[in-house]
């Protein structure tokens, strides 16, 4: 499958930045791309850098103008687009949301970021409130596309969770540079280190990873830092983490990759993971930390009484689970 | 911290193994190595090659010969130091077991290998039951430490676990080859998989990793393959995944490399990702794989009525709770 990628950088006038994005999805389809990626927050500047009430302007309703925007050029073009958009969902209630537009310029499914950083100059805690749509992958005309978002790519779990629902990709639109003050060798650890961890995901679900990050600088409007210095290195690799593609750092690219789509079923056959996992390990995966305080705070030993009958309990998907080992 | 790794071939003469592991072992602790990790299965040939009911002889009880053999070295050299060993628990029940001998020659704990691969020439799951005692760091005086053994490390949830428990190192004794006939090109792929889903766990949890692999070449007993190259390329990092030394494929090394065992809280600081999991929705960890068919196998909707009471339920380390979302 050819997928395109585009790395760019952003402007304050958000019309500029749609219409230099609408030019290179339209490069992108020209040179056979059928599933189109764009960076996190594509259409503005990364407004995160400061905790600003107006900038909450920016966002808009999912459907709502962006969607009719890259929807229509989904359709026109006939290519899968993965947008990254400020949702609106209420007055005070925002969510950093990627959607997925169908070549028939629908929405295909939609995915809210679910671990929200809050750092120095990427305040997102203040913008964002955690999604609350799980990890699931959505299904489109060119695959199953497990989607997640910037800081989600720091997390072997919701990586594990969409290949366990049959993801066939896992996608990354990210806002990621350089803290000014940073050494050179600490700036190369960090990006080397967000390339790597997004590579083991391959390895370890064995499937392709598409990571789409801004480039350019961008200045603190509150002046406290000397603003981001995105940088760039978008990449794609294959299932064994294999580099397909890496992008300059400070450069803009519409660049495509070509993803042989077969090649998971044999990395899987040869490295067979999800055959060995020991599932009845794992529970303590939903802890916080797992020490003391972390099992006191969950013990309901009083209630054990009661569930003499039950085998499993889980919330999965809207169903109720109850698993207890006795 | 300096940690000393031996990577070493091996040959038919388990007594000559034990030897140059000694010498290898003195000489890291002349070195000034705290902590001596040794490759997987050390005492003898890789014999998972064949399955041959008479190599079960090669197995022992823990504690035993070989407890004895490097206790004696630990407390002699004032050294922690991770074997690797095939333990005889019964017989016709084995275990590929890890034992941690404390400075004062006494084991400081154990992990039982959780993930048993079953490969064309890695027939471990003849030899092998799956572990029991569960993914626990083990306490020492130079530290918690994330023991796990091989095909575990291609495992996100088990090197979670244990950063979950405090460890303050990840590390993975291994025995890991490339087929004879495997292209180059794919057998430079698979190192680097192996090398970046390890690197992946240090950036995801913060964590330095110690990989320990054999070198040189085994010949299968059987003649049905041309045996295993072993390609070496034991490893530490830091907990940016960063690389502190990286040993060549087809040499042994007995090198000592000094870890910053502070770096683990300033890059944790840095990316709080502990901070953030969404632990509410990784409860799906636990299942096979989230489909249809996986969902109806736990399905004990019937039982919902009995348990409106309870609040969450997990089987941790001998405890048994209840969480049920309603």
């Amino acid at each position: 499958m050819k997928i395109g990628i585009i790395q760019q950088t952003c402007s304050g006038n958000i019309e500029d930045n749609k219409q230099k994005l609408a030019s290179n999805i339209r490069t992108a389809a020209q040179k056979g791309a059928e599933l189109v990626v764009l960076q996190e927050l594509h259409n503005s500047l990364y407004f995160c850098q400061t905790e600003n009430v107006d900038l909450c302007s920016l966002a808009e309703p999912i459907p709502g103008p962006s969607t009719e925007f890259y929807g229509s050029l989904a359709k026109e073009l006939n290519v899968v687009i993965v947008t990254s958009l400020f949702e609106r969902r209420a007055p005070g209630l925002y969510h950093n949301t990627a959607v997925v537009m169908e070549r028939d310029g629908s929405i295909a499914g939609k995915y809210r970021k679910m671990h929200i950083p809050d750092d120095p100059a990427y305040y997102e805690k203040f913008y964002f409130t955690p999604g609350d749509l799980g990890f699931h992958p959505i299904d489109t005309s060119v695959g199953r596309l497990g989607v997640q978002v910037c800081w989600d790519q720091w997390y072997p779990e919701g990586a594990r969770l969409m290949a366990l629902q049959g993801a066939e990709l896992l996608i990354y639109p990210t806002a990621i540079g350089y803290e000014s003050s940073d050494t050179p060798e600490e700036q190369e650890r960090q990006r080397e280190a967000w390339t790597t961890v997004q590579r083991g995901h391959a390895v370890a679900n064995g499937l392709p990873v598409i990571a789409v990050n801004r480039t350019g600088h961008e200045p603190d409007p509150s002046g406290q830092t000397n603003g981001i210095q995105f940088w760039g290195s978008s990449f794609v690799c294959g299932p064994q983490g294999e580099f397909l593609y890496r992008a300059p750092k400070n450069e803009e690219i519409v660049e495509i990759i070509d993803v042989d789509m077969k090649r998971s079923e044999n990395v899987r056959r040869w490295w067979p993971f999800l055959r060995d996992r020991r599932i009845e390990e794992f529970s303590p995966l939903t802890r916080r930390f797992i020490d003391k305080e972390g099992i006191e705070a969950i013990d309901t030993i009083e209630t054990i009484d009661a569930i003499d009958a039950i085998d499993t309990i889980e919330d999965i998907g809207g169903f109720i689970f109850a698993r207890v080992w006795l």
